[in-house]
């Protein structure tokens, strides 16, 4: 499906079976309310999906860095390629949690060992080149929803993609340099003000409009994250839930709301990472993070690691007692 | 096993335990911390239990309360026994969602339509039967202990038994009856004042000594909070976690840490809940929660839903692959 064809089917969400779900669980046995944010959930998940099981896909898509060559990681780029091996071998942290919560994972190489273009010296790739990883994102969203995916995980890896999030971010939120820069996988403090100088040289160098978020994601974004908008949107397309991860999902997610607004229902922020920009990225998306547990290693981990919340919002919904049922006294009734 | 053998057999954490876990972490392929209180969290089990696997039991502890009678409540006395039925049933939130978590649950009737006495009159309870409900405690864990259970929850219900806590936690903390007493199940501001009121008189007509909890204990507890008392005593004798759900079952957390400090390390805090006084408690058990989702149930049902995040992060000790097991170039070395 193309990217136009994708944004035009992206719909409000189903007010009416949110309405449905809220009911439902004021008719379960405790006090109305009483579970708080897991009731939101569970009610947000029925208005995006319309359904009350959950199978869940990990994609997690890898791509290199020309802006890697400014010394912006405290890794080298070899480490992507390394890394890809390690998921494949099912080593990887997100390998793992995903394991445990159940969800099925996909690895995507779009351009491990084949750099972007250095955003400090010009654009990352070509527009017709976004595009068309945008479309890529959105057929594999495609694929796993025909395959029965209710819920799309964004993972990613690529070395020196913080400082590509940050640069997008701070085009389309906007914000300084300094507010969407943080320390990555581990830079001290000279590394982090190396990389808001690279990010300043990147938006200095590329003639950018935040009102042309192709264009931005061309100009400032990785393969990986381009690719990761397009599972967004095919996700919001195809009535799945985006369950978002870190400060670069979040940001592949916010290219992805900036081409089509719609597409940020669908979304479901997993937590909030110490990285500066993700807090601004999730408050620009209008979304509340489910966990805030320092977790700053993004593959889709946190968003792996919060899946079982999902899973028992629905469970709730669709399996508790009501008054009626259990014979319970209905004092808020 | 009595209380006092409870007691003594109650030791410091294994230390060493925990720094092979953390230096385990280290090795795992992700910059180092990068999972960040995930971490904290699997070297915190590995130390209470030394073991890396995670069979648990939510014990649900059911009362009735002589305070019931002040209307402190939203929901009539009969409440509690029907919810028992419920618990029986597999339909209260807590079945739903330990089932979700793979976790056993056990109901126990500690004292369903035998009210305690009227705490705003009177004692609760005799001292002697505050030892006996502690020992029940202890002898339900340790059977769970034996049986293979390395996590226990302490879960409740019992109409009126966020009054009772209150006044336990106004008492150990100390704190004003104002800065502990919420709205419960769902109270207006008449009825927290009403609460607040019954507190103070509860606090002026028995005359405690926060230095003696089993008489504070007495005086003013529920047989439900005396017995998951004894439960947490037992798990850190049986060095299993008690992974503590909201106010009331934190507050019986607190009587057993000061019968015991010792037993405040095998604690850990599934979530914080919007009763005031929980804060406070978790403060002064030195526990940081792990969800921050607005649950004000009770049951057990916010320590369920996190029993997932301690599955996940002991998976992650076992099963990651080291930056030596996947050959990926470790920077922070």
């Amino acid at each position: 499906m193309t990217l136009a064809e994708t944004i035009a089917l992206i719909e409000p969400l189903d007010a009416a079976a949110e309405a449905r779900a809220r009911a439902e669980l004021d008719r379960k046995t405790k006090p109305r309310r009483s579970l708080g944010r897991l009731e939101d959930l569970a009610a947000r998940v029925a208005a995006i999906t319309g359904e009350s099981s959950l199978s869940a896909a990990v994609v997690v898509a890898a791509g290199d860095h020309g802006v890697a060559a400014e010394s912006v990681s405290a890794y080298p780029q070899e480490v992507t390629r390394q890394m890809l091996a390690n998921f494949e071998g099912g080593g990887a942290a997100v390998c793992v949690l995903a394991r445990e919560a159940g969800a099925a994972l996909r690895v995507v190489d779009v351009g491990v060992g084949r750099p972007t273009g250095n955003i400090a010296a010009g654009p990352a790739m070509t527009r017709d080149e976004a595009e068309s990883l945008l479309e890529q994102g959105i057929g594999e969203a495609g694929a796993l929803v025909s395959g029965g995916s209710r819920v799309l995980v964004p993972g990613e890896m690529g070395i020196g993609n913080t400082t590509v999030a940050s640069a997008l971010a701070a085009v389309l939120l906007p914000a300084e340099p300094e507010a969407v820069c943080g320390r990555g996988t581990g830079l001290d403090d000279a590394g982090v003000a190396r990389k808001v100088d690279v990010v300043r040289r990147a938006l200095a160098v590329n003639d950018v409009d935040p009102r042309d978020p192709l264009g931005v994601l061309a100009a400032l974004g990785g393969r990986e994250l381009a690719f990761l908008s397009g599972l967004v949107l095919g996700a919001a397309a195809g009535r799945a839930v985006a369950l978002l991860d870190g400060f670069i999902s979040s940001t592949a997610a916010l290219v992805a709301a900036r081409l089509a607004p719609a597409a940020a229902d669908s979304m479901i922020a997993a937590h909030r990472s110490p990285e500066p920009g993700h807090a601004l990225v999730l408050d620009a998306l209008g979304l509340t993070p489910l966990l805030d547990l320092e977790l700053r290693l993004g593959e889709g981990s946190g968003a792996a690691l919060a899946l079982p919340l999902l899973r028992s919002a629905l469970a709730i919904l669709a399996d508790m007692a009501t008054f009626d049922s259990a014979g319970v006294t209905d004092a808020g009734r």
